[in-house]
């Protein structure tokens, strides 16, 4: 629970640096013909004069640049994955390193690791790309004939569209939930974004009025919300997941977190839910949901429903049902924020950059307000809305892509189901590791009990967490990256990390067995 | 100049309802099936019960959400421009109306009023978007070559890429500034984003500290940074163009702003300068661009240079000049950051969204701050970075698509010459309008004289300017959607708007007998 006077303590600098490590900065081939010098604090790219070694910059760390933007962490992309870019370059450049290649288990981007694109998708983008090509008989012809209906609606994907996405797509992605859900969905209260990070900030970015007001967000989290709420001034209000239960979601854990930042004098406003959970992997039952959006209602919660996973479910029992089906259900007016993204999914276009958020009981108002934060950014990239059409609505049987399609999507799910499982169970053949199942999304998030001597050795080193002692190691002697757990929170006194299970099965094999070796000499290091 | 304490009044409302217009929001006709019943506050897509109707929501006008955003305006996507997609929806729709089309001159989206993408552009982004493509011969040979090298290293444009962008870009784009330039270009320095808008909200959110923070714009100014001024509470510290100068931007008036915003309290970190002008048009003289460094670098202040649309210079006396190359010359240790996009130019390609920032005699503290605020995103659009690159190197002479790119470029670029003289011609033979030439970009901003008589009605209506009055009637009776003076800030007293010179060359004509028929109209009227 974060408080107003504290940061809570994986919100710190979740990575020091490494004393045998130097994480420089990169510089290209190109630019060593530049002539001018560099000093120490400078980038490369400065005048080096006399003035200029006298010249007292305006945008010098701590009092120079905006210090919650300082603050903010965002250990995705943090230091570990830059230090992982590096021994990429040193291996692309012939080093010896005790690995052949690195392997990125810390991100969900399925198409950097080898997952291929859809056939479908990319034959339907240079459609729209280059129209000339629906001149020859190139392209499948239900391709062609969704490339002319999209094209006569925004003309040419080099224009700027209405500023909450195309019409053709918000309606087409409206009839697609209605299908989903069983109840109607607008067209106008859907706005489509650079991936659905962009809806996520703009929501937060609307609800947060001053650090007084906070948002309920799960830990472990995905650290989008942590950063953006950093980079905002409001408060983090944790609630934590249930490891011992399979990461469920408890509401008396929720009323706990609750009345204790309102003792405190945070105005919670609203709550985050990750379902499929990310870094977690749960999926929320039904009756749980109902819980959480009754629970909300009695107590004024918008709740802000992160549902990018929806496609990443691999167990039977527990389908995936949206929040706004439950709310329908119950007929309760609480206010909802759904987000779905492009890049998830078995499509996982993650660099196309598409996604959207579906308001639901909301004001006109607040969608007029989400409307004109929209608009200062103008539209979002027009290739990834037309992607959001293709994922929301697939080929269907009896339409020329569509066995194709079938095959090449059901092969992507049935290979994650397996990578997932097989993963999950090397893991927990690992001595001090377990790791719950993942039920969906793209994620393990394995707790590792660490020795006093690890956790001391990670202090005297600087780590603002002991498990970042691990991922380094791991990193630098397995060439796996994946991210430490101190970057997605965890109950103090506990240590994890998430991976990924994206690389291919093959790979997996690996990744278990080089895990093997190195936890077993890492135990034994610590012990 | 804003004050601590006041809003400068183009900052307030630009635009209030008219009375005779009703801006009601679209309903799909998909939407018509919705079984729930909208209240007047409400969204359609809203739960109808009794509890509702006693719900009291969280996310409610003033109390409930941001008030900076709320205070926020974007005019080139406001109300009136809602209002001509709404007449465009109405002509579909087969309503009598006193023209047969809409000419949306309200912003510089050349492809939405007919401008045809380059070929070169297309059949690149088609190569790597598909590259099965790149197994036929459909493609020139360089294309391809490109496409592969680009595919070499991102893998897959459906893959996240790194944060401030693709290494292959970020070195061509570097290089190709040293080309422009001769001076050398730091990869490292170079960040891309979601067209450039991205860039310049995150530059601006990294200066703006608290609310003493202030912010050097010219007056008129494209309102991205007001909007993202206000949006972040910070102060907009006005430098207004000398109108009867060609928009001149002076030194003194400069002080003068800076000393007063000083006296006010304000801590002016920065200045924005739009070279060339939006809306203006101007192109500064490398003489007027050498003192505007040596007052920043005297006075602290870092330039953010909008340089979006350097290839859109109309006038052989006034070359574009880089304000990097400028700093160069001069030694200058000032700091800049240097934006330019794929939107403007001659390629126009503003639905990709692509855009970059180049940093220079910044802190390493700086940059690693910038990649930390991107990182959060993830990546930009992997497409719009390749067309970054797409247009910073194009086919040279000798490779197989130059031929065809240089005459489509020619023809567009010599269209937009044209168009640009044409509409200002004619602008300056109304009664009333006078007009400076436009050097650059893509827009004239002609001052309009109005009668105590149009003064008083736009008052009586509730409008915040007068020339809201004229643009509203403007678009009710012609069609042409242009912006009004008022939402790009002017000198108090005068009235302006903004229109792009987009539609094609026959269309051009028929918008100047349009206007000029209104404008009789309209001085008869309020005479």
């Amino acid at each position: 629970m974060a408080s107003l006077r504290s940061v809570s303590f994986y919100a710190a600098s979740a990575l020091k640096r490494h004393p045998q490590v130097v994480y420089s900065s990169t510089r290209s081939t190109l630019f060593k013909r530049n002539p001018f010098q560099s000093t120490r604090a400078m980038t490369t790219s400065a005048i080096p004069t006399e003035r200029a070694s006298e010249y007292d910059r305006v945008l010098r760390k701590h009092k120079g640049l905006n210090k919650d933007l300082q603050r903010m962490q965002y250990a995705v992309r943090g230091e570990l994955v830059l230090r992982a870019q590096k021994l990429t370059r040193d291996l692309d450049a012939g080093a010896k390193l005790p690995f052949s290649s690195v392997t990125f288990c810390n991100i969900g981007n399925p198409q950097s690791v080898g997952q291929k694109p859809i056939s479908f998708i990319r034959e339907s983008l240079a459609a729209v790309v280059h129209p000339a090509l629906l001149e020859n008989d190139f392209l499948a012809p239900d391709v062609v004939d969704r490339a002319r209906a999209f094209l006569g609606t925004c003309q040419s994907v080099g224009a700027y569209s209405e500023s909450k996405g195309i019409d053709f797509v918000r309606n087409r992605v409206a009839k697609a939930i209605e299908e989903r859900d069983g109840y109607p969905s607008d067209p106008e209260s859907i706005f489509l974004g650079n991936g659905a990070s962009d809806a996520v900030k703009a929501m937060l970015q609307i609800i947060i009025r001053d650090s007084t007001d906070g948002i309920l967000i799960p830990i472990p989290q995905y650290p989008l919300y942590s950063a953006t709420l950093t980079a905002l001034a409001g408060q983090q209000v944790d609630y934590y997941l249930d490891e011992d239960n399979g990461w469920a979601l408890s509401i008396d854990e929720l009323k706990k977190s609750l009345y204790n930042a309102r003792e405190e004098g945070i105005q919670v406003r609203a709550i985050v839910v990750i379902n499929p959970g990310n870094p977690t992997g749960q999926v929320l039952s039904e009756e749980n949901m109902r819980e959480i959006v009754r629970f909300c209602e009695a107590e004024k919660l918008v709740i802000m429903a992160d549902e990018v996973y929806q496609k990443n479910v691999y167990v039977e029992s527990k389908p995936f049902i949206s929040f706004k089906k439950v709310i329908c259900d119950l007929k309760s007016p609480v206010e909802l924020a759904s987000f779905h993204s492009i890049s998830k999914g078995v499509i996982g276009e993650c660099g196309l950059r598409g996604g959207y958020v579906e308001l639901f009981n909301t004001e006109q108002d607040l969608n007029d307000l989400v409307y004109k934060v929209f608009s200062v950014s103008l539209c979002s990239n027009v290739l990834g809305q037309y992607a959001i059409d293709l994922m929301m609505t697939p080929p269907k049987e009896g339409e020329e892509s569509y066995s194709v399609y079938k095959r090449e999507t059901d092969d992507i799910y049935n290979d994650l189901k397996a990578k997932a499982q097989k993963l999950c169970k090397g893991l927990n053949t690992l001595e001090g590791v377990s790791c719950n199942d993942s039920e969906g999304a793209m994620y393990l998030f394995p707790q590792i009990r660490l020795s006093k001597k690890a956790i001391e050795t990670a202090k005297q080193r600087g780590y603002a967490c002991a498990d970042v002692l691990y991922c380094v190691e791991l990193l630098e002697e397995t060439g796996i990256c994946v991210v430490p757990g101190s970057g997605f929170g965890q109950r103090e006194g506990t240590y994890h990390f998430r991976t990924t299970f994206l690389p291919s099965r093959e790979k997996i094999d690996g990744v278990v067995n080089s895990m093997r070796t190195f936890h077993d000499q890492f135990l034994r290091r610590y012990s």
